[in-house]
């Protein structure tokens, strides 16, 4: 299978960490593949209507996206545990997974607004606003960071994919030193070999 | 359980037509809640720090987020067909609502982008480019047309509820005369029980 890929972007470093873990890279060829909101890349779309990546081809033709569904599919096609099968365990998982790409939507809103529109249009209210996405859903996983720990699942992963993008892209934002329970966290999760393979290059 | 609702938010509505088609309204209390992405809701934000509806609480004060999260916590627990459990029809019902999700969350940036951000702040590229996901979006959904007849599950719910997102924010758009296949589905469609309680107020 084959997936359209970038090596900066956290959704792709999903579905990345996810086939780390589930030792099933080998299967997956990877495609880089320009992707931007405003230069809609055209052969994309032919794959992916919304010119988004990652969006994994799969040996029949059929195209899967986004990264929750691919993601997913992984999991299951290789009977894993990242996705828990049913019960609350599946439930704070996947609500962890909405937080985690909800808190990467605004910041890469934010980051959108400060690269790509041109300054004379750039809106400061937008930009707090988005940010605000991710500190307030910094705010929540510092309060639930007891329960992270020792837990890996597509809840942690998503989490971990978010703060590495706050690294990479806001590297001022100083989340480290507002919620030291979930930089502790962070320490400790980034040494597993799938987010260090993973971890965007600067 | 609790809805923090919106009867414009078509996110709000998906969830709507899941639970009004797994006949457990009743079960469901709904709460009116603003969400807007610059005055953001401080109160909304202690119940999903992503400030964003539909967030659903559950009796023992858990809170479940985003749409797709909560749609299919109401399938799972009234044990329902809406996601398919496995296979290929799985892949296919959750890749179109990850296609219905991103054609609305393009729509609702060209919105913001037109309603809520000052007229000199405007940039028609980004317009374009957001509302583009629409256009291209549609344009899959016509390939795909004949595929959609008498199925009624999360893919089918999601890409009806970017139709009518559409007819109502954007009633120039004209995809129905670009798009006819789409059009005679959503006709069809449209008049299930479900899609006529929940359509939006103009």
């Amino acid at each position: 299978m084959k997936l359209h890929f970038s090596p900066q972007s956290p959704y792709v470093r999903k579905v990345m960490i996810v086939a780390h873990e589930l030792g099933c890279l080998s299967e997956i060829e990877t495609a880089i593949t320009a992707a931007h909101p405003v230069q809609r890349n055209a052969d994309l779309i032919t794959r992916n209507p919304l010119g988004q990546i990652p969006a994994l081809e799969l040996a029949d033709g059929r195209v899967l996206y986004d990264s929750r569904v691919i993601c997913e599919y992984l999991n299951e096609l290789h009977g894993g545990t990242i996705f828990p099968a049913s019960g609350p365990e599946r439930w704070r998982a996947l609500t962890e997974q909405s937080l985690g790409d909800g808190m990467l939507a605004g910041a890469m809103l934010a980051r959108y607004e400060t690269v790509a529109r041109p300054p004379e249009l750039q809106w400061r209210d937008w930009l707090d606003g988005q940010l605000g996405k991710a500190g307030s859903g910094l705010a929540a996983v510092e309060r639930e960071a007891a329960n992270l720990a020792d837990r890996i699942d597509i809840g942690t992963i998503t989490i971990a994919c978010a703060l590495g993008y706050l690294d990479l892209r806001f590297p001022d934002f100083g989340w480290r030193e507002s919620f030291p329970r979930v930089a502790e966290w962070e320490i400790q999760f980034g040494e597993r070999a799938s987010l260090k393979a993973t971890r965007p290059p600067v």
